[in-house]
């Protein structure tokens, strides 16, 4: 049997991979599982994009060209100006199929083996995907969830900068954890980068979910680092077209964007579909993403305050994106994720949430934890917190502790 | 200014990018250029596949599963079970963006950094891109134009098997050359593959798209290799749908395919509307791949008549795909591709055709060779041999060899 080879055989699973067996067992008995785990919304795609797709008057469906078609690169450079960064224009953005590729084409373009990214974590599980495929060391600076996941201070990143550090990843908001990274924050990032002249990669695709009257601040708001910022954006999230896989690699480097350009030469094309989806929505969005922004504000709301009304529950109140991290009263969050799905049920419903282990480089810093995403209506997220708090009874009761 | 990766810096530019601004400038002079470079088909995609994204009910564009929707799944077991290979299920699939991704994902999880693959040359250029990406090394047999390209002598092959060989890549039929191996080829690089414990990537995108009533040998006609085989199969080129961004990775292996999976899995998604065109593509087209055939058929026999009546020009009738390789009378076909741009016009006209050199490992190897592809209707086929004619004369008086 031929060899796989070592970056296979490194890959780490998704957080919740060894969950999904027994989701799919506690479906079969017949139980609603209450998908609290993945970022896929309910909440519908704009009606502009679906109007787009189904209205297409192609006979052919082409190749794109391979930094993404000039109407779409149009849009984005618009709603780019809209956001104050007039001097963008078509030529900083690589359109890529999903933020995933755009952070492929980031990390493949700056990294090579042995090279090192600084992560504050908890950080997005599949950045430890994108940089094993390359042999691409994450080195990790602990956050932490009672000061709500704030930047860590800047020196710690700065102990871990060596000569064979190239980036600083920051997703901002978070993801896992809600966090919203202030403008003194963001400062303190890009002056390091340009002292040890290295790049921030900046994963902004849940930008425009704050909330509080709040504003998140881009990295390009740093004009000073210029060539030493690549901003990964998407459409997924923004206008809950997550199958669209539409993202984008945006930089003012030229030196970094004609580079990723020969990554995206070799794929030949990002979807076509997508970019037609995607320019539409961008026309006139406001009223949609307000209203977007109110209902996940109003679920936040929700879901933080019932969460924190469970006896031995601790969960900060995020400023963005869709996600929560909570600390539960439990031995080993993995093991009651599995144990929900396995043996519990009222009524014949139970919830599945994400163990925050697979979110840090030091599993340990997780095992308390889980990562809930209120991509779910307000009446099942109520119905989730019961669940979640009767169960958390019930395991404590079992279990013994 | 932060450096680029070396993987970055050997990236190479696609064969036709140098040509690029020359034909940008021959339009902006008003030239209408006939694209013979390219592989992007005139042929509609099937109304069914176009039809199915208009009427699509869907009010999300979610997240597709990794591994690719299960009615999307079906249709290619299906489709793989009337080509007579009944022992696949839905399970041996994976849905991959494009058949770029799928090789992406062969070889990343085949492939580690200093790993060999030994392709027969000349090759599909982006081969280069996908290997140079993961630090791997294509290892090269030539084929050659007095055979029409048939596979090299299996010693050949074994000859350049080393330790660090993990795979050979074949593309049957072939891009760039058009030629399709027979049944005793492919048997021979079975019988080297189990020899050798090495894996065969057999891309197969054109397997429609034979001749003269051939029938294309998937790889897949050799359990015997189910440990050893990986099929990188797409929808561009059989229903001229190359923007919808839907390829697959096929493998008997459980090994491979798992491992693949995890790849496939950090990128979360493969698109999902290229899914549902594809899925319906599907349904009932053997009126749509005959017509379609008949018309590459008709085309190649045009063209292909048409350049071996030009005086120094040699040119083996290709049985597959829709590509064709002419060797010209001309000292350097770079050269000549960039004056065809330049400085060369009749009528207002003029045509751009891909040098080879950038489909070699050894670029002298295709100094005197262009590929041609088939993907302009007659009448403008017919036009762009009669340009080529004109130029090549022109070419020779103004250099006077």
């Amino acid at each position: 049997m031929p060899k796989i080879s070592h970056r296979a055989e490194n890959m780490p699973a998704s957080p919740v991979r060894k969950l999904v067996p027994f989701a799919i067992q506690a479906k079969q008995k017949g139980l609603e599982v209450f998908h609290l785990n993945i970022g896929q919304p309910d909440i519908e795609t704009p009606e502009t994009a679906l109007n787009a797709v189904k209205n297409n008057h192609l006979k052919i469906f082409e190749y794109a060209l391979s930094e993404g078609n000039i109407e779409y690169r149009t849009a984005l450079k618009d709603y780019y100006h809209s956001l104050g960064f007039e001097d963008l224009n078509t030529d900083n953005f690589i359109v890529t199929n999903g933020g995933s590729e755009a952070l492929n084409f980031a990390i493949s373009t700056l990294c090579d083996d042995g090279d090192e990214v600084i992560i504050p974590e908890p950080y997005y599980a599949n950045y430890n995907g994108f940089t094993n495929a390359f042999n691409v060391k994450v080195v990790a600076v602990p956050s932490t969830i009672d000061t709500g996941f704030a930047l860590p201070k800047i020196e710690e990143f700065e102990k871990k900068i060596t000569s064979k550090t190239r980036a600083i990843i920051i997703c901002n908001p978070g993801n896992p954890t809600g966090y919203l990274y202030t403008k003194e924050e963001l400062q303190q990032l890009a002056e390091i980068a340009l002292k040890h002249d290295i790049v921030i990669i900046s994963d902004e695709v849940y930008r425009e979910y704050v909330y509080d009257g709040k504003q998140q601040t881009s990295m390009l708001a740093f004009p000073e680092i210029a060539e030493n910022c690549v901003i990964i954006d998407s459409e997924s999230k923004r206008y809950s077209m997550c199958g669209a896989r539409i993202g984008c690699l945006i930089t003012r480097s030229k030196k970094i964007h004609d580079a990723a350009m020969l990554f995206a030469q070799a794929r030949l094309s990002p979807v076509l579909l997508g970019q037609i989806a995607a320019t539409a929505a961008h026309q006139n969005d406001s009223a949609y993403i307000m209203k977007v922004r109110a209902e996940y504000t109003h679920r936040r709301n929700v879901l933080v305050d019932l969460l924190n009304g469970i006896p031995g529950v601790i969960c900060p109140k995020p400023k963005g994106a869709f996600y929560c991290v909570a600390e539960l009263p439990v031995d080993d969050s993995d093991t009651f994720a599995q144990w929900l799905l396995e043996h519990y049920s009222n009524n014949g419903q139970t919830i599945m949430v994400a163990p925050m282990s697979g979110f840090y480089s030091n599993p340990e810093l997780g095992k308390k934890q889980v990562r809930i995403a209120y991509v779910l209506k307000e009446a099942d997220l109520r119905r989730s917190v019961e669940l979640l708090e009767d169960a958390l009874q019930k395991y404590k009761i079992e279990f013994n502790f």
